[in-house]
């Protein structure tokens, strides 16, 4: 529905139009800004959040009420409401982001043709960024941080549910840019839950969008993928894959396959199928199984799983294709790390795959031969994510393989372009 | 029309859904494959190449008669028309190609977290690539073997203006594969001219397609785009802005503009339009323009350039939009360095801008302030091109800001992933 008080006559069509003139002329004065001045607006949009922390709780508090009314799961209201700490945790969010180095202007390359020409390739901001969003009102901060620090402007598209959350948000961010100087058309968010401006964002709008970041579930992802004109950073389900090799340290295998599993199920880089190598059924199955149950972890198996654990159910064949983001595990043996490469490469859905192993061998056939964009090597699953990867922080985890792949940070939001120095030079 | 010989009874879309999964099986191999072992194929496919020119040349005789009878243009057909050193040329450049360093499974960074996690971004390679292009024969050879020494396996969809050719050049790409142990649907040809085939390679084959490259004139590019359900990188047109600023060196103008615009017009990186800074109107302008005239090119100017230089025609606005590809430039008179960004901003197609400056200011302003893929400084706008470049070869010019920019080479034909290497680490 078009919120009148913010769009009058206007169609959603003609309306989104606009935001998108504004965003690139944004995007064009942002692109040659000091580090330091987006740097300022960071840290302003910090302390404008924290400022605003009872007028965000009042927002907050209007959403989850609607949601209760409307009968929302309990998860659904948990991620859903913020309190002081959350909102702190937000703001602190954006001052790590502000102190991580600038990539805009950096060089990438360099090198001299023999006649004389000097080319560098260099970072420069991909343009405007639009974010399609769900229920979790820390989106709006996360993402209009790091779109900013990478000198783009961003449109930002949340759901219908965190709909207040998320203006009382975008408020005190754009308190920020207007503090440092910067245009406030840097981020926008849409003012309508209208579902027509979504399928705008989705042709472009008329070119003023240059790619699409969706965040949340399956369908919201499946339906931006099918439909986008404009490059998507896709991030698909993550059916993550923890490999127990013969050459393993079973401790190290129970430590690294519970922490995969358990320590949070309800993210992507939790693991979802555990492979045991045949070999070592034997020694290793049961224990680490054990300990997965100790945990409260539902295990499903293939028939000679159960024959050694009794303790578990029957996996139907969909089980190894299932993301189940709960504490369940489907399990299987295989021959060896060429079995566990067979078995990944069917249905992984390439995001990360962990291999416990002593061997080298193994470890390099498991890293070469599986197309995911995390590998492991003895350590958890439950690193995919872009802190952990010292990059600050992430707008999500991309599947895709083009331009970003993996933990989507600061430094993937750029673009690049040749810059050639010459003296004269014409070609023969 | 579907080829009964090859396809039989099959649909196209069962055809093509083959086609698919045999790609992608042969990329799975190719990506563990050795460099010694890909750059045996590409030698092997040089001297097949070479050991075929009387088949390939009766193949081509066979389009370029029918082209004639279809009364095609001279320049259509001069593009279709292969002789014993074109082929020879093509064969030299699958030689390059086996000659340049393989980048799979090269490091591009590595960095050691605090919990002791070693994090390496490794260059893998896409996967399955579709090329679509139009009547030059040669981008059979060059784009097959480029796509094959990034490891990655290619469907190549060509005109049916030069089918016969393809064909005969894609027989010897083959043999080449096979004398290295190689799979064969590495390089795969669509051999139907139905173009259901294409429709089908833009909705990605069931998953088995990565990115399309479409290579060709713009009403190609832009269905591709436009119906793409994979990433595509665009090869738009190449409208090319020279800068001559107030502080150029008037000879030196004078050589870059004549290059760039006629060294060869009808190349994406050929200049189209010229700007000069006002304030040196009175100077440089009429030396330049006298220059290019004595090169036989037409001069459409704004009616204060007419002023100055008479043997000039009138520029519509629409001129500069235009890409001519012909010997045509248009003119105009802009205020320093910011009217030449503003101009540039407004009609450029992102592709290849100059300036001719000595001016480090300018030069600076020029360079941060245009979003285009290349940028040179004191050289011909001529010199946008993977060989010029130190690439070896390039399938085109992408002028998105995804992935690939400027010229596609073999890096740029590859992904990355992330190789995590811990001893044990788990995460709190």
């Amino acid at each position: 529905m078009l919120d009148k008080t913010i769009s009058g006559e206007i169609s959603v069509s003609d309306m989104m139009g606009a935001i998108g003139r504004r965003a690139r002329s944004a995007a064009r004065q942002l692109a040659t800004v000091p580090a330091s001045q987006k740097d300022a607006a960071l840290l302003a949009m910090a302390a404008a959040l924290n400022a605003a922390i009872p007028a965000i709780l009042e927002a907050n508090g209007a959403d989850v009420a609607r949601a209760q009314e409307s009968g929302a799961s309990a998860a659904f209201i948990d991620r859903l409401t913020l309190n002081a700490a959350r909102v702190v945790a937000m703001s602190e969010g954006l001052r790590t982001i502000a102190a991580l180095p600038d990539p805009v202007g950096t060089t990438i390359a360099a090198w001299e043709r023999p006649n004389g020409l000097a080319i560098e390739r260099v970072r420069t901001p991909l343009g405007v960024i639009g974010v399609i969003y769900e229920s979790r009102p820390n989106v709006t901060a996360d993402a209009g941080a790091l779109c900013l620090k990478a000198g783009n402007a961003v449109i930002l598209r949340g759901g219908s549910d965190s709909a207040q959350s998320a203006r009382a948000i975008h408020a005190a961010l754009v308190a920020g840019l207007t503090v440092a100087g910067l245009p406030e058309d840097a981020i926008q968010i849409v003012p309508t839950t209208d579902r027509a401006a979504v399928g705008d964002m989705l042709k472009g709008l008329s070119g003023n969008l240059d790619v699409i970041v969706p965040r949340g579930g399956r369908s919201l992802v499946a339906r931006v993928q099918d439909e986008a004109r404009v490059p998507v950073f896709a991030h698909l389900e993550g059916l993550c894959h923890v490999y127990v090799d013969a050459s393993a340290d079973l401790s190290m295998a129970i430590d690294i396959v519970v922490n995969s599993k358990m320590r949070r199920t309800g993210i992507c880089g939790a693991a979802e199928t555990l492979l045991v190598d045949r070999a070592v059924a034997a020694t290793h199955l049961v224990p680490i199984l054990e300990s997965l149950a100790q945990k409260g972890c539902q295990i499903r198996a293939t028939d000679e799983v159960r024959a050694l654990f009794a303790a578990s159910e029957r996996a139907e064949p969909v089980d190894f294709d299932t993301e189940y983001l709960d504490a369940i595990i489907s399990v299987a043996l295989v021959d060896g790390v060429a079995g566990a490469i067979a078995h990944i490469e069917r249905h992984s859905s390439h995001h990360t795959e962990a291999i416990v192993a002593d061997d080298a061998a193994a470890v390099a056939a498991f890293m070469n031969g599986i197309d995911s964009a995390i590998l492991l090597h003895n350590a958890s699953t439950q690193f995919a994510d872009g802190g952990e990867f010292g990059m600050g922080a992430e707008i999500g985890i991309a599947t895709g393989k083009m331009h970003a792949r993996g933990p989507v940070g600061v430094e993937q939001l750029t673009s690049f372009n040749y810059r050639v120095r010459g003296n004269g030079q014409t070609r023969p």
